[in-house]
């Protein structure tokens, strides 16, 4: 895990404080969950997989910019061992320099992109700077790290893009999931075509998790809340099954801002998904890739 | 757009401050979505309508009785230009002075009511006053302003009305929809019930969308919450659906109360219920009914 | 009405204030539902039934051993009397008197129990103590006073429990509902199965539920909150039709936790819960038993 | 104790609750108050005094004007025994009804006021009404019930009176302590004066207790708060000499709002300034009237 | 009025919601204040003075150093006009821009500055970068904006400044208030010294007001708080005295951070600090420079 | 350091949170003071002190009384190194072990306690124990652990003790100073005395601070607060002049309960209270011991 507070979000900041909330998740909760399986699929990540927290990024407080290239060495640093970085920011600019270090690694074009967000992130530029929390994407595109058909996006709602921000997206082939698609056909449908896609066409994959794209009745602290999201119950079986089913080489999870949420709510939902994820590799690795995957000791006893 | 802050609600007070919360909504979030489009309809009301805020009716704040005539006259005012008032409470005796004023301008037993609450706020009398926030559909149907038979409710709950307020109901013709039923047959049966009962038998329609109707763990800023309501991906595209299927003459939005919620859900909330109703007012401008629009550019591009 | 403040979670304390602040639940909202009946079954449960406040139970704020005996004294003082005890904890440790007692008045292995809880609690021992809020059930069990098969478990999730607790569930023929089953199956096939298996082979049923089995979105104030739990729309319907179908002869709510919730959602949704129970118990006495029942009154008028 | 629940502040709502939240002060904290004596002076007033709580009056919710005479006809009756009440509102409209009852009863002019409150409350309307939580002192003086040079009032500050009325002031007699006096004089100063003037002149006092005479810091439950006000060091010597050195035949504590005030300070403030009125009614019972009066117990045994 | 929205704090980011905090404070608020004189000097502010709100400076949200020349150059706009520029911030780096502007326009080393807060802001450097809100004291005094010996500090306390900047300060001759000065010799003496300082040897006079220099119990929406600070019954009257007893061409209010206040008390402080000053300018305009100003109508009529 | 998570307050619960939530205080809060001098004393504790983090005590969550031995054989391992161990509570129960450890060491009747506390805590018993949060002082002096004499407590307030219970402390020979002192005379004479109390007699001083001795305004984080409390600035130089002028052998600071505390103040001032007592230790090591040391750095230099 690398933290990396990039802070510059449009909105209410504080996504700075991302990293130590995901941290300080068992100061005032309990650790009952440390050293035990994931209840129904009854793996354990924390003794199947070795995790190793690797501190900060020294990225620059005061220049996204400027942030950049540390942020982008030490990915590279991390993946180039063969482990799976996981970053946790921090605002979303981060999508830029992790998945660019991913290129780097891996070769350009050779890595996918899932991308959960309520926005889409490829905005021409945001407040007159060209590499802001609302534009990475386009930057990867342009750059060619990244394949605009290798692009997958789930969850977009709200009042955006513009049209020309929406044509481009099309003619560089990105597969987006708008949150009508769940409204109208549900979201095992939308979960389905997910996976496939995030599937299809890459060696490699690497997921971006905005914790937005989750409805704010359940994760309220981020800076651009945006309403009729998903929900745990939607989101997590997918991120388990991208850890299952894909080849993950990077995870980053951004714009947790507890500044802005009076509860404890945000950083345990932030911590299950993280968990989530690392449940579907240590699945991965012990050779389940089931998609619904139910361990037998888990289900009902009294049933048969 | 009209603030009407009448504030006697029977529960926790604070309603007043439900036209400031809306229109201060982009002191703490940002302004993102100004200018753009709606995601998936690709419908930009912003730009499709005009829309003028009226400022606040002078309301007497130790009277709903003599609240009443200045709120109706306004409102009829708006209306006989053709406009569509949008009034901000407030509490819900709101009802009584803004649909009695549509009846005023377009005739008596002209305007049906799609009525979205989860109390159904037909009493006989409240605390001693014929005319509460609990009272209001009670006087408009016995002053004949509005025909039972036009009357939908959407959302009701909790432990209410008694026999004899829900005898006169059935006696009246009323039409409502528990969440028994949303409960037992689904949210998409009574989306499509409501839209058909809305448009039909009336000339036009007014929209009475009281906040509470929705969950308290998506929208905690009201005063007399009661859990087990709708969420936001119900409710938002039957409010678009309502703009653009029927003909809609007034919206009245009300009982949010920003003071008992520490949070910035429910007037985020509140202002895409406004939202949604305008994407679909201007949907039906431009001559978009189909119930399940979504922009052929909203497709998942790579679904071909 | 019987309130057991035990304050011994692991978690973040202060279950202590649970039956305050049940009681208080109209400190700050309105009394709108006292006297009225239940929606859209039109049973008044206050109205069909006798309750009676019996007091506080003197717990020994410093030890859960001691304050075992006082709570299955005066448990059983009420299940003699033919009552319906109903426990307000307090933390879940009280599951272990509470069910004692009943079984102390109907007999041994008599009493079914269904548990909804995040948590399976039948751990075999909690930091150094054979009976915590994490261990009640194995004790249950252990000592006959309840079989392995009467027990039923819903919305079981997180991280646990460890392998050697589950095989020793899977011995004793619990049969238990992973939140995984309401992911796969829908809500609909568990709370079928659920209530068939609380009716079939006991005389008796107690309910022992844990406010957090519901997810932290919707009631935030409890000790060891879990994403991705029950929602109120899918509970309430068991709980009332666990009153109407079965032979409840108790009911615990622990583990409500006034102090972690900043607003006063947790307390309302916790009155709901005990409000639909009661209700179910009065549709029982009034010989209504269908599992879907909706009053025709409360069905919409305009439909024929 | 008598509870009087007027809710028309022109800021924020909720003094209606303030009622409900003082007598709920114990539900969150713990009850070790009771039946103690008061530290230094080491006098008990839960056991010197008789105290009833004579319930809530039946105010109309929707009306100042309508709750005049039920308000003063309960003080009235009350104050008719002989006992002293002590209504706890609400807003401070109540002043009048309260006043006039005990003129009722003791004779037009007879009792004098000492005034707690950030504002003069003696303009000459509010917002339309003659009558509101803004005016009830001009209208008690030009009604005759009580004198303006009976009248003392402590801790004015902020932005008014306007000149017109603070001439009326002057022209009626007032004797008034803004807080510029604090500031310049000290507190010593202010609180002799207020003492000597409230005792001269009058042959029975009535003590209004608006608690945003309290700096906010201390006290942010109310509908209009100011800050730059007293502490509860220099308040709570005052209230205990009020009750020790006149002759006490009403006591009001008015404008408490729980719903703006996060935690649980203002209700627990509120309830010792109670306190220690009643501890000071209790000294004077037991005929201790020295100003300073700490009990010889309460001295440093080692300081001899 | 200007805002300028910087939001570069190193603590707890969210200060450049302050300018919108400030002016929305009557949202929730009510606007009894308006048009009103000060209470015990009886001066109109609002009156007296033209007051216009002139926007937001369109900072750089990405950079400080991109962002100091909008504001330096609109800051010297304002006060080539003769006009006394109020910026409200943003964090307090905007201290370089707002006095560099004032030297602009009435000369280098002509204009002294009075600066509260609890920190020193004369580090020699900030997490890599010679602008941040921790250094921007020190960048005035080395381009010879601002004299040494011109400066005057109050409220400072906590953990530093370190032995080489303390020396560095001293060098130049800097007049420094630290809290241990307060508690030992009383706020009265500083209060003295403080007025008698700024008002020697400049012509000018620009006020530098961090809102931390207030005790984060009386305002705890800001970045980085620090206990013992200033109360306001310390704090306003200094600051009224400054506007009426110096020459002031400038004011700042920065560091004001709604996000991390859960109630309304910070912004509402903030307000009546900027009304204090205003106040104070008034006075002076009126010829009021009578350091403890207090109206003869506003001493106590029954004194003489 | 040590932390003690006892947590049975009869009060509100949490204080098992206080040596988390201590610790924890840099999450959300900047690091600006590590590493930096004090400001006015000029000295460096963490530069001049070797500290060292001790871990937690394995106190038995369910019962103080087995949490006794733990913790005193834990503090007296630490003491026994010649170390002053400083142990973070916690509920106040700890006094007894953590002071019987002192004794076990230094030799019984050779430490001398300075306890602040608003409540006595020498109660006879408390619910049914005798030791609990309320009692350990009595248990204290019966065992002989610490003289009667030797005991000085500053803070007391409220409604406590009783008759016996001041006639018992009396008869010891307990120095303690009520706020009314405070009141009365001023903190300056209660600070010196307490001083000179504390040094005279005993040849090592234990400091027991609870928290809730700070007024709630400052420091609400508490399980038992009381109003008319101490302010930092009166505590802050009595704890810095207890490790400068007396012979401190250990320092507990208990009650610090963060749950019930919405914002970061509690924290943030217990940190500070710790830091004051480790600068005073400093300066003893330094040989600093005038009473109101103020370096001479620290001194306005445009004074001379």
């Amino acid at each position: 895990m690398l933290g990396a507070g990039l802070d510059f979000s449009g909105g209410m900041r504080g996504a700075a404080f991302g990293p130590r909330a995901l941290r300080a998740n068992d100061v005032y909760l309990p650790s009952v969950t440390v050293g035990l399986p994931h209840a129904h699929t009854r793996v354990d990540a924390l003794e199947e997989l070795v995790i190793c927290d690797y501190g900060d990024v020294a990225v620059d407080f005061e220049s996204t910019h400027r942030s950049i290239e540390p942020v982008r060495g030490l990915v590279r640093e991390v993946a180039e061992t063969g482990a799976i970085p996981f970053i946790v920011g921090g605002d979303h600019a981060l999508m830029y320099p992790d998945a660019a270090a991913l290129a780097d690694v891996y070769g350009k074009g050779k890595v996918g992109i899932i991308h959960f967000d309520a926005h889409y992130d490829a905005a021409r530029f945001g407040l007159g700077h060209h590499l802001t929390h609302g534009t990475p994407v386009r930057k990867l595109i342009e750059q060619g790290h990244v394949s605009g058909n290798n692009f997958v996006q789930v969850g977009l709602r709200g009042y955006m893009p513009d049209d020309e921000d929406l044509a481009w997206m099309r003619d560089q082939g990105f597969r987006y999931h708008f949150m009508a698609e769940v409204e109208k056909k549900g979201w095992a449908h939308v979960m389905e075509r997910a996976i496939s896609e995030a599937a299809e066409g890459t060696d490699y994959l690497f997921v971006s998790l905005d914790i937005d794209v989750i409805d704010p009745a359940y994760a309220p602290g981020t800076g651009t809340p945006e309403p009729n999201g998903l929900t745990p119950r939607e989101l997590f079986p997918l991120l388990r099954r991208l850890g299952a089913e894909t080849n993950l080489v990077g995870v980053e999870l951004v714009e947790l801002n507890p500044l802005v949420d009076p509860t404890y709510v945000t950083p345990l939902v932030a911590n299950r998904c993280a968990r989530e994820i690392l449940t579907g590799i240590a699945m991965r690795k012990k050779g389940i890739t089931e998609p619904h995957y139910l361990h037998p000791d888990a289900i009902d006893h009294g049933q048969t």
